[in-house]
């Protein structure tokens, strides 16, 4: 395994880039494992995609994203109940193992997120059984709270370990992505709790730019641009237990319109120099 | 008293009025309180202002802002505590018993979140008796995350009441500002214990707009306006106990451009609408 034995590249982080392309592109800098967006993965087509990046040696370190769980009627609900069996299918498929959740906001017009809480909690009782016949582990990935109207209702690390602990491990789990958790004042305690728990599944690294950017979704930055102390909190990752891949997803229009040979030679310099000594 | 009895204009959201004008305003509209800034206090002249007030009859709910607490070097701290200090006596001056703390962010150049919220509890430490003396309690606000960089590393209200607990419910509570809580899980907990340990100090409303603006500062919005659910909110302050103030603080470069006299209707509207009722 070489220095870069845990790196994964999520490909949202070279957005420009077919699936094709970003397997490619981790094969020429060295990364062995690729966590693939859902819409570049039907781009390819699910077995091709799949075929791929087995040809190409690479693991996949998770899909993203199922979610979208709080539609409070019945046709939405059955919406993302379909959805989400098919993207737990495609996670099969493709041979990862755990399918990152972004749950959901408040649905158009409504303004009880308690009750949207909820209705996660309920979705999650109908798709854990699924999920766990395919050998699937759900992710439940906290958002920053400036997208708890519009993205996601779970916003803290031990909201989402809370809202997992009615389920087995192996088929309901957290992921941390650093933009996302930062800030939270519980945090070290809470990756402690998702060690402990079994239930600490993914980790993912980007920073939190500033100024916020106008469209607030690409405020995330390449690790080192903004304010987030990576060393600090790797440690606590590390010492929770985790050992898996770490993986880069950046949704940034700069990094966005550069090359995505010179994304990935950055990326991995900072990978290096910000969070491996310390993974 | 009237059905406006408890409801205060904070000068933030008239931000052209000068005091006097903000003053006269209320006295129009019937609103019975006023949460003036410290800039347009300076401006005014501390005593002229607090006369203004006086003579107006109207109550101060509160003065916005000090803080700033989280400076690494000894001439950072100095200053803080000094202007923290004035701060505290311009709140006695005008007759309040309660002063907003925005605990400041990241000092420049540094990363580490956890050393600088240390810094907010020994600073308050300094700060508490002076205040006491004064008969002015310190306000501890919790931030959306989404400042907790650059404005404020106190971004929960448990997070708050923590940092508040080694000290006299008389000289450091805490403020809730529904704008930067509203997304917490834990929220209607927190509020409760907020009540439980004597320290639900203030009561601010604002909206939550999507999409975040340009500025993300100027993101709050009208009551009604966005996503926040006021009525549950509200009912979980008043069923904490909270009898006082309720203080509108509204960033937003729309509501600034407004006429003020046409502002303060509005939000006599909305807080009778959606506030009043719960409180």
């Amino acid at each position: 395994m070489t220095e870069h034995g845990r790196l994964s590249l999520n490909s949202a982080t070279t957005k420009r880039w077919s699936l094709r392309e970003a397997v490619e592109g981790c094969l020429r800098a060295g990364i062995p494992a690729i966590a693939p967006w859902r819409d570049r993965v039907h781009e390819a087509g699910l077995e091709e995609a799949a075929a791929i990046i087995r040809a190409a040696g690479l693991e996949v370190s998770s899909l993203c994203r199922g979610g979208f769980l709080t539609a409070a009627d019945a046709e939405g609900r059955d919406a993302a109940l379909a959805d989400n069996q098919a993207a737990i299918l495609e996670a099969s498929t493709l041979g990862t193992r755990d399918l990152y959740l972004v749950v959901g906001g408040l649905p158009l017009g409504t303004k009880d997120v308690v009750a949207a809480r909820a209705r996660v909690g309920d979705r999650l009782a109908e798709l854990a059984p699924f999920a766990g016949d395919h050998g699937v582990r759900l992710l439940l990935e906290p958002l920053h709270p400036m997208y708890a109207a519009d993205r996601a209702v779970v916003s803290t690390l031990g909201q989402a370990l809370d809202m997992a602990a009615p389920f087995d491990p192996d088929d309901v789990a957290v992921a941390i992505d650093t933009f996302h958790v930062w800030w939270d004042p519980e945090l070290a305690e809470q990756i402690a709790r998702a060690g402990r728990e079994g239930r600490l599944a993914s980790y993912q690294v980007c920073d939190f730019n500033l100024p916020i950017a106008a469209d607030a979704l690409l405020s995330r930055g390449m690790m080192g641009d903004g304010v987030i102390d990576f060393p600090t909190i790797t440690g606590w990752v590390r010492d929770a237990g985790y050992d898996g891949y770490i993986e880069v997803e950046i949704f940034n229009q700069e990094i966005w319109d550069t090359d995505g040979d010179k994304t990935l030679a950055v990326m991995k310099e900072r990978y290096e120099e910000l969070v491996l000594p310390y993974a």
